[in-house]
């Protein structure tokens, strides 16, 4: 295993529109995507592209609201209300080998691998496992993200 | 105000000793920084750089373990004892003027502008007016960070 890409940062929120607002007019961010719905995982998503010294190919803030009562972030949003930082996600070369690693670990993953935002394969590592962060682990898309 | 770099996210753990392992042998991260010393701010520091598809550039992690018992971070492991993600950090070019920019938009900022981990000008906005997110802004590094 060797340490991929910081993709994103998962940020819940109660209200998507409200989150796109502050990172737009507090933060001034200019490159947000247009939110969509991913039910087989319980939110809807979009991304707050960030800035780099050659471009906006940044670590993505990752926003995401609940998509219905089964969501698997109402918990979360329950303790914080306001919302806040969620998971973090770094990317793989191979979804397969990254599991296999991390089962080998001992780590408790969650669920099985599916199709995540980005349209690539991931899964989620238990919190209590990695020291507090839900971790989010994703096979690079091949172009681009 | 222009969305700068997110130049790292800050996650407090109980030990940064077992942090680093963490980031190390199962995470695999090759470039992890000597901890230190920040008492001013009641912390120990150390930097895991993330890769890009050009360097080690990416958005950093900072872990954070609390320097002494009237450590700021302490309230946040009481709450949370594996540690996990507790904020994060932006880069701007200018830190007086965006201080002048947060305080014109009502945000609160949580005490004086003073010097932190890389060695330039920061600040804290509180999260209940940041989307629930403890938001560092930081004055970009003149050379690299």
């Amino acid at each position: 295993m060797k340490l991929g890409r910081l993709n994103h940062i998962g940020v819940a929120t109660p209200s998507i529109a409200d989150s796109i607002a502050h990172y737009r007019d507090v933060m001034g961010a200019s490159d947000i995507t247009e939110p969509f719905d991913l039910p087989e995982q319980g939110v809807k998503v979009c991304f707050v592209n960030t800035p780099t010294h050659s471009g906006m190919d940044g670590t993505q803030i990752e926003l995401i609201e609940p998509y219905d009562e089964s969501s698997p972030i109402n918990g979360f949003l329950a303790k914080n209300p306001a919302g806040g930082q969620h998971h973090v996600c770094f990317e793989v070369p191979d979804i397969e080998a990254a599991r296999a690693w991390f089962e080998g670990q001992g780590k408790r993953i969650l669920g099985p691998t599916r199709i995540g935002a980005h349209g690539t394969p991931i899964f989620f590592v238990h919190p209590k496992d990695m020291m507090g962060q839900l971790t989010e682990i994703m096979e690079t898309p091949k172009e681009g993200h």
